[in-house]
């Protein structure tokens, strides 16, 4: 193997877990425009917040002043059952390639939850046992935020409450075990637990269920439980800074052994992952003191950067929670229920839309299912590791760069996220095993149709 | 926290990752007896062994001489995707038990196989591909060694035939799929693809299976299979050769915080997990440089040690393979269906049998699987790490030992397996979750029944 001085795991040690979470909010040329309150359609004020997020979470979601946030002592403590986690130096899947470029991942999913959901969800769940409450209330589509928080919940002794996206819930039915067993309790949503999830299954009894509509059950239960708050798990800008421990990590790994990324990959669903992954590259880019290229990939299904509007949108298909100026699909925009990985957000994350306006997020690329699972596969075999479909979106444009490198002759470090495993996506990979599966790229009038429930 | 010195994980540096295998026997007091030809029942040769093994394994497997082995570089290089494994000091656990005792575990599920299974199954796979053979066959119960086997067969592009215990089948559908994206063919046993499988079905076509029935169908394939061998994931001295790392590994990163166990536990199967973490500390204990006590744990519904035989007996059900002198409940012997977890072969490693006739093994405990999914649960919300129930058995005995110290108030050092995740065995957890998980007990005239097979 080449760069016989650079080992394929890097291991920070405990030491070295960053101390303080990065607010790239801090640095932004144009800060994104704020949330609006629903019912008068002007900029959400913290006690517009405190009915729904904790104390302490509302003040980080307004915060668009501090570069760094001190990680408390409890929330360090438990990062070190499983952080830092590893960087990756992909030896194996360059070989395979036979390409120049030199492969980096940031690897996520060595812990329960499968995945880098747990950086935020135990910060919340801290916040929320700080301040005293009984428990939260949450979605979660393919269930890696779930598990994470009920992970989170479970050490800190708070109640959770998940609500699940139904057609998640049915495809994953040891993902929902796995919360129980952590003993969060789980809701296939739509449900009939709340007024938004009866009026939902009203209109449309046979819904698959979506993260927006779990979304407005979620908020229903907590804004009506005393002592209760919502928390989410991505498109935020709190869940952007504590997911910045990620880049972070990544960063002060790579600059033991002298290296820089060319090109940053991300998996884009809410934005929760890439936002972290490239916090401290955009700060360098943001400062003029690198020009890493960074690429968002979504999938073709559920293409809200690609092919979605730049503007104000309800955060729900309910319609209760704030607006958020974002690219979007439209809060009623559903991916086809032939769609198997998670990715299936109908917005993205105020900061990466803003980002992604302004240029300095360089490119988003939609890519079908059949070629992801393809990706995920290779990968599998070489690196040893069964990646979340999620994650293998990454992959896939990882794999794209790397083989152009190789027609180029030109030797790029790639850096990109591994966030999870794909452990409990199974099903999925059964169907693409089997050869049931298939690309699905939603048309036009379909987009339309998300477009047409934008507010004014 | 306490010991603040010693971080919470305890890494190794690639640079450090052991260049020798080691082999126990060359340091017994007392070797074990030889394997006998089923015909002849005289010892088996190296000749008499070819047809099944690859050639490099058969002499390993009869190698009673050099302590270490070297370990090729491609495996090596294989090695470095998921080793040096971390060895993890357990500050919750202590904390949460509010014992003295200094608890440590290696911990080997960080690979997509999800146990230290991977150990052994790469460097099979290797030999055999090294020999220029096609593809091999195996036998899986809960499935951890069919992943792993597939997972290595997968990288040197072998054929892997996989025969799974048909109620880990059925109860597991999901690891079949792992096995499959990597490229393995998995079929349920007993089946009608061997003469074996189609004799045993005949005697009892509503049988759950077992591993001694999945072992027979897997030698029968490859031996009828031009450029086929069989390889065992457990058991053998070749297997504990192999997984001799998990304890070099533990051993070395031990001793860099000047620390060394007082107490050594793992569960026990066929016994290649606390084969391989033993081996080094056994190497003290019987060339007298130190005295650490060691603890073989095994499900109460599966007790070879605890209530088996001393005896000469077949490796499987079918009577193929050769006799090993082992603590053995007869080939006969099928656990009760309602045991969740893995560990239901019917007899124990020759290695780990001598030793444990000869008092070098200190202690084998059985313990029930409610007490055994206790533990898994509190180490999975205090560790942040979900157990498969394989090795919650060696939590159990932990927590009960680290218990036993807070009542004393001694310090006692523990080290144990954290063999694999328990990803794939959400099935029992929800059995346990619900309630309907129960305790079985064989009775001395299941016993009886199971030792009435053993041969004269």
């Amino acid at each position: 193997m080449s760069d016989k001085n650079i080992p394929y795991k890097i291991h920070l040690t405990e030491d070295e877990l960053p101390k303080a979470w990065y607010n790239v909010r801090a640095d932004m040329k144009t800060d994104h425009r704020p949330i609006l309150n629903p019912g008068t359609l002007k900029p959400m004020n913290p006690e517009d917040l405190a009915p729904v997020f904790c104390d302490e979470l509302v003040k980080q979601e307004l915060n668009d002043k501090d570069r760094f946030i001190e990680i408390p002592a409890p929330v360090r403590d438990f990062y070190k059952m499983y952080r830092p986690s590893p960087l990756v130096r992909a030896y194996f899947l360059e070989k395979e390639l036979g390409t120049p470029a030199k492969i980096y991942y940031k690897y996520e999913g060595g812990n329960t939850s499968g995945s880098h959901k747990l950086n935020s969800a135990i910060a919340q769940a801290y916040y929320a046992h700080a301040q005293g409450l009984k428990g939260v209330t949450t979605e979660t589509g393919a269930g890696q935020w779930g598990t994470a928080l009920s992970m989170a919940c479970g050490y800190f002794g708070l109640d959770c409450r998940v609500y699940m996206v139904k057609v998640s819930a049915e495809q994953k039915p040891y993902r929902k075990a796995v919360m129980e067993t952590y003993g969060a309790t789980v809701t296939p949503s739509p449900s009939n637990t709340t007024q938004i999830g009866q009026k939902i299954l009203a209109d449309d009894p046979n819904t698959t269920g979506s993260l927006g509509c779990a979304i407005s059950e979620a908020v229903e239960a907590a804004v009506t439980s005393e002592g209760y708050r919502y928390v989410l798990g991505s498109v935020l800008n709190q869940v952007l800074i504590h997911q910045s421990i990620i880049g972070l990590e990544a960063k002060a790994a790579m600059e033991k052994y002298s290296q820089y990324p060319d090109i940053i990959i991300g998996c884009a669903g809410g934005g929760s992952n890439l936002g972290g992954l490239m916090a401290p590259f955009m700060a360098d880019r943001l400062t003029g003191k690198a020009s890493p290229y960074f690429i968002a990939v979504e999938p073709a299904s559920c293409p809200s950067l690609t092919r979605g509007k730049f503007a104000y949108d309800f955060c729900d298909t309910g319609k209760v929670t704030p607006l958020a100026k974002m690219y979007t699909l439209g809060s009623s925009f559903i991916p086809a229920s032939n769609h198997a990985g998670g990715l299936r957000y109908h917005g993205m994350s105020p900061i990466l839309s803003q980002l992604y306006h302004d240029g300095y997020l360089d490119e988003a690329r939609a890519v079908g299912q059949m070629s992801v699972f393809e990706a995920a596969k290779l990968f599998a075999r070489v690196e040893g590791l069964l990646p979340a479909p999620e994650s293998a979106h990454a992959i896939r444009a990882t794999i794209d760069e790397a083989i152009k490198c190789r027609e180029t002759g030109e030797a790029k470090t790639i850096l990109f996220g591994l966030t999870g495993t794909g452990y409990f996506d199974m099903s999925a990979y059964m169907q693409f095993n089997s050869g049931a599966m298939e690309d699905y790229i939603p048309t036009d009038a379909d987009l339309q149709r998300g477009f047409a429930g934008l507010p004014d």
